[in-house]
């Protein structure tokens, strides 16, 4: 994409309202808008990035014989009667009207697979969908980490016997380290309060100053611990040594059993669900993954892999432009002629693409500089050997 | 897909409380599944369909240099207040709160746009979205003709003169009717109320029994003139000879000029908006291509373009599955081994895939049935034929 198109500006300081740091850098490099609070706008830069996510999620959750779906977002209040759920203080209420904002799916899954399900030969099944969430959260104060409307991955899968949901939730849990390995957000698998159907539930914890949780890692099998539940012994290796953390909830499965069977009359089916904020992870790769200058996008949910710099507004950088293209990839291509170098490379560590190729008088005709972001060394490159060495820099 | 493991089942009775043909054809089918009064899942085919749409829809906008975002459904009471439109009746309030649930989004881009157009040079800019809306539709009786929440893309353009403003704008009506050409509706462009700011706007109307508006069609010259602003003669050719029929709105496109820059204090900036119901489009397909059987795809729009029936449970059924899939056709693959062969054909004629492959013994081992949904005639083929006949069907 031509940058001369794009038609977002990013912006020198910091939004005076903000105070998380991936709501800063988002702000600041364009990828996001903030309408109000915890309620932001998806720029073509940050669609790009939700959609890369959504990309491997969708991979990951169909590798997992998962089958996709879209639930409505306007829940009638007879569902959550059932369940007992409707003055919970998360939904948001429409008003004079029988009527709730989704925040969760539970309610609607269940009485929709029971048209379906209709003895156990049609079981097992499992069913998800990527879909706009809506929270009342008095305090969301964390950017993308926390946001009263938010993008959500949620599984459902049900089942005929414990064993059988069992097998799945770890096929699940294998699925979601997957998922976080391709984001390249380090998780814990995290022991967390399990309600009243189950002794644990599972989160999945990635390390960052900004998580509103804290963590317990065992120093010798690696299983975390939430502080909500932690006991003095490790309770996967009676190891009593911990690291403290703070750490920020990226996952989170459950196996429901019969908690919204029963209710909906669903007999002898149990259930799991299984979650995953897709825009909570971009929130959380940012944390992550940033220095002074902005955001260091990991590639594969990077906006663009590669940065193209024009400081001659020559036809050389425009070649260049379309070789790349030719082999396929994403590349913002800085044409702006209004620009100094200076602002450009300030664009540029901003933003964070994972490569930046800068073309100007200096390097000489055949010549291009090449970076890697976050790191300080360039190179001189040929631009016949400029894919080889792109493909080497970006692995 | 393997059909076995779709989770969906058909239906032969009609829904009780749906009038609407598209609503009947695919709720039985399992497309959809009805939560509340215009209020739909859409299950793992109707998702497929969805997203085939969408698919022609954002390679039309990015083709006229739109650019996509995603912006939110929860809204700010201020927005609204600003353009004196808080009060109107489409708009979910949330209870105790002051927010409300998008329906449109000029009070939403407008301030986002001001923030990055700061002069005449940051102008043209195109934007658009594809999002669920939600409108408070007191008689949404018509499927996925008339929802209270559904996804739309709307596109918003903004210009410095009036003279490139009605140059996208005829831009965008190209856009659209290459999109409803590749979704094979035939649509007529409209005249329609402009409101306060034009003397006309521009609707997409196709033409359909269940249509909620009447438009009459000049016999002359074509263009099409809604019956709340018909006159005597066609105002673009002056005929008096028009056909008048029962027709669906699947797209607007409005002049909006200063009506919501002025409001938002963004000087000097003409706006369009441009409106395209990705589901409405759905149901309008569906209205228009059916028979007593069932659905008839559009290959272009289709969720498979074959459906391969096996009524042998051989290898036969496996090879020609991985054959059709090895040259990226999308299959639906009937593997179900308790299913009759009348069962399978009535799922078949239902789901309305655009083709349809039996394997059976009858035919021999080399040869396959393959028919044409809506039409009549099987045609026995030879395998090593297959290819070369499905491309052929499918044009």
């Amino acid at each position: 994409m031509k940058q001369s198109n794009l038609f977002t500006k990013t912006i020198k300081e910091n939004p005076k309202d903000e105070k998380s740091l991936n709501a800063q850098l988002l702000i600041r490099a364009g990828f996001i808008d903030k309408l109000s609070s915890g309620v932001y706008t998806f720029l073509p830069l940050g669609l790009k990035v939700v959609k890369n996510i959504e990309k491997i999620v969708r991979q990951e959750m169909d590798s997992i014989g998962a089958q996709e779906i879209l639930m409505p977002s306007l829940h009638p209040k007879e569902n959550w009667e059932i369940t007992g759920r409707w003055g919970v203080k998360e939904m948001f209420k429409i008003k004079d009207e029988e009527m709730g904002l989704g925040w969760t799916h539970e309610e609607i899954i269940t009485p929709l697979m029971k048209k379906h399900i209709l003895s156990s030969k049609d079981l097992p099944k499992y069913v998800y969908q990527i879909q706009a969430k809506f929270r009342n959260e008095p305090r969301a104060k964390s950017g993308l980490l926390r946001g009263r409307e938010f993008l959500m991955k949620d599984l459902y899968s049900f089942h005929e016997t414990e064993k059988d949901l069992d097998d799945y939730y770890e096929k699940v849990k294998e699925a979601y380290f997957k998922v976080y390995e391709r984001c390249k957000l380090k998780t814990y698998l995290t022991l967390a309060s399990g309600g009243t159907f189950s002794e644990y539930s599972h989160e999945f914890q990635a390390i960052t100053s900004a998580g509103e949780d804290i963590i317990y890692i065992c120093e010798n099998c690696g299983l975390a611990i939430n502080k909500e539940i932690k006991k003095d012994v490790c309770p996967n290796c009676n190891n009593d040594k911990f690291k403290e953390e703070k750490a920020i909830e990226v996952g989170n499965i459950f196996k429901l059993k019969t908690k919204y069977s029963e209710p909906f009359q669903m007999k002898n089916t149990l259930m799991g669900c299984y979650g995953l904020g897709i825009t909570r992870l971009m929130g959380s790769i940012v944390e992550t993954y940033n220095d002074e200058k902005g955001i260091i996008w990991p590639n594969n949910v990077a906006p663009f892999s590669i940065h193209l710099i024009d400081l001659e507004n020559s036809k050389k950088a425009e070649e260049i432009y379309e070789i790349l293209q030719n082999q396929n990839y994403e590349v913002l291509y800085d044409d702006r002629t209004e620009k100094t170098a200076g602002e450009k490379f300030n664009d540029c560590d901003l933003i964070g693409t994972p490569l930046r190729i800068v073309v100007s008088k200096k390097t000489g005709e055949d010549m291009v500089e090449i970076k890697k972001r976050g790191e300080d060394q360039t190179q001189l490159i040929n631009i016949k050997e400029l894919i080889k060495n792109v493909e080497r820099l970006l692995q």
